[in-house]
């Protein structure tokens, strides 16, 4: 049994992931710390949430999983690295100074960090079947769908995956385009290779979609994501290797998908 | 059984147009014109090609039919108004003032004339369900998907699809953008209602996706064109009711599917 | 103001009218029933849920909504009609002698009843179409996908849509197939004309998809169901529409689409 | 330049090889083969269609192609063996006997021999994307589609898939499915593991989709063939890997894959 703690168990996604752990057989939820809560139960569990992470090391927790904000996120890491707790991040907006200050902790530290910006395996497996596919294809473009209140376009996993389809194949085929009857409508051009075309769509959550092209052909990737809880099975995948990953940081899903 | 005469015959269009009235057992391919293959035998058939109209007067062609080049046609077209023989047309580039002179000569006509901008009886029923459903959606938008030769964007049925739904509702909800990551993400906007997104894949041929959503839900309308042949159940249907349309030019397949 | 009382509104499905009736500017939430969750308040109201219906009487309910169980459903809907409060029912399980008794009933009040299968407005849109379409094409099949608890397949609205269809045409082409690899592999046969297929796929909830097929072209219907409060739309159209329907008994959304 | 010369090129699927080979700029048409049609010229070549093979050793031809008929193709591939020619094999029926006395004979040529059931680089990519996903998902069922003409289902393509899927994971979970409103709804069940529905439909070619599904999301492979030049970069893929495979049978283009 891992010892879990989390980190802002008392938000949406907190509490979705005490509840994921709560649902693995191989984990054990052991402590939970988020100021705006303390002193609430986690539901299903003799665990109160605390104020402070000093509750994590009376409760011997081994692993630590943190979707909170980033001023936050930063505090708890330091203290992790600091107390030899294993750190699982998903938060939000960190920066690659921050990666940069992670890596030299926690090589410092006996546990290891894995922050990833995207825990939905299945994003994270269309994003490598793209750039693998792009090789054989002479056109490649990107669709990705989202609720109407999403602010930015392209959605950040969509730029990522058009920069790994870019660096996968240099040999795109050029834009046939040369009546432009409404401005935009080719979308975004993205590394001058891939073109990213947003949707906001009332209803809708989260999708993105490859589409490659060649000679009679066009194989495509779509990704749904129909709620919040996608991230978890990448969250415990996580937690159950972060004990065992190199020493220091480790950036994305990706690298824990092979063995 | 309805006397047919081809113009554009030896084109490869026109060649299809053939053998889908061959193919008819209510149609009979009484007649084929054009200049550049004239003397051409029409596979199939005891039909040779003509170089000009007269030859659809000497068969008793009842219904003509035009898929060439915009010059032409208007040639062909007065022909068949001034020798009372029904016109189909489906070539592209006829301008609204060709429309205004069709409607006059037609009118001064004992036969009928019929013009669709496309003949795929699919993509004008996605247009008449678009708008259809329109009114009870807050959110639209259209993706079209071309083979990678074709060089406007959007494509004509994209634009006159975006039109359509723009009339048939006044309640699109506003762009949540406010961060545009890559110019032209967000695709071309039509009507100041309507986005559309244009992407151009190898392999493909003529596709066009329009999604709608409200609350909680999304209704997606595609048409997929996989062949020229795709327009030819429009073509035999126009053969078909021409000489029953009201009298002068009727425009679209739109007008024909009712009844 | 339409004066609006809800059945079951301690359910998950009955807390979600409450919501949307609270969110609709031209309805008022002013009764709530539900036996089982007597003397709690409705979120954001002053309503206290109440046992019985009379409180609907006290509150001078207009419009009740009832989305509960069958049994009680009964029982409420003979107190609406006995009380002259109009009806608008989404309890599955609703079969056609009580649907008889229903016409009965209502046809003796002064107020009316309307139920629907499906209240999700894309779904009787796509059921609509579907059926208009039907008679463009040849080829027909019908792919229904949903959460893997679902016990039932296909689903009651694939089986619906299947009989619509089927009855718009009688000139579907014979299934191909000779020799059989995997049993049922090429879906259940509905009406010995329509093939439908159910998937059963973790992470999804509730989508169906036409496709339709004719010569070198398809055309494809698909609705997504994402939440159960795609609902909601329908609803509150049958709640603001219920008055002005005609004396007695009025079934399925598709009558309230028109006007 | 590698010298090819081309089995059955008066075919339909001979005559696109040839095509292809004359497109591509590091190959060259030296030979075609086609009893039925000798003495024809190839389009666009000095070449003239013989009737038996020893017209590419005239040549000197290094590698073959064969999309014949499996009689004919044994033929072929034993005066290869023993001629020393590659042999690039598309040709369908071909049994394990077959592919036995291929091994046999090769590895006692000094040429090798390539045969794969799918050509088209996106289907195989697709095998092996579904394969290699698989073991992240709890559901997976696919839907293949195709023109309503093929009279096996479901295909030999989504079978293949099925057991490349079923091998690669042994955790699928079991079918909710209690109530089966018609009979052969759930598709046909390969290796007791995944569900494939066949759906036949005018206006399509060939077309497959794989839809993997865990907590709160989907991930969908899809591919689509529309033409059968889509085989060709993946036949010239074949000629120019084929001289430096290992010595004797190589079975399936994903072997051609990986550099």
């Amino acid at each position: 049994m891992i010892r879990v703690g989390v980190f802002g168990a008392g938000g949406r996604m907190g509490a979705t992931v005490c509840a994921a752990v709560l649902g693995s057989p191989d984990c054990e939820l052991v402590a939970a710390v988020d100021p705006q809560h303390a002193g609430e139960p986690v539901a299903g569990t003799d665990v109160t949430i605390s104020e402070s992470p000093e509750v994590l090391e009376a409760a011997a927790a081994e692993v630590s999983v943190d979707f909170t904000v980033v001023a936050g996120a930063r505090e708890n890491l330091r203290w992790c690295a600091a107390h030899d707790v294993h750190a699982v991040v998903g938060t939000t907006g960190i920066t690659e100074d921050d990666l940069d200050e992670l890596t030299n902790l926690f090589e410092h530290s006996a546990a290891n960090a894995f922050v990833a910006p995207n825990f939905a395996i299945g994003a994270v497996l269309l994003m490598r079947f793209a750039a693998q596919a792009a090789p054989w294809f002479e056109t490649g473009e990107i669709i990705e769908l989202h609720h109407n209140k999403k602010i930015d376009a392209p959605s950040g996993t969509a730029m990522l995956t058009a920069h790994r389809m870019a660096a996968a194949s240099q040999q795109w085929a050029p834009d046939p385009t040369t009546a432009v009857v409404a401005e935009g409508a080719r979308g975004g051009l993205v590394d001058d290779a891939i073109r990213v075309h947003s949707v906001r769509m009332q209803g809708m959550l989260a999708h993105q979609e490859v589409i490659l092209g060649t000679t009679g052909e066009t194989l495509t990737l779509r990704h749904d994501s129909y709620d919040r809880s996608s991230f978890m099975p990448g969250v415990l995948l996580a937690v159950r290797k972060v004990a065992g990953l190199p020493n220091g940081l480790t950036v994305g899903l990706d690298a824990l998908l092979d063995g």
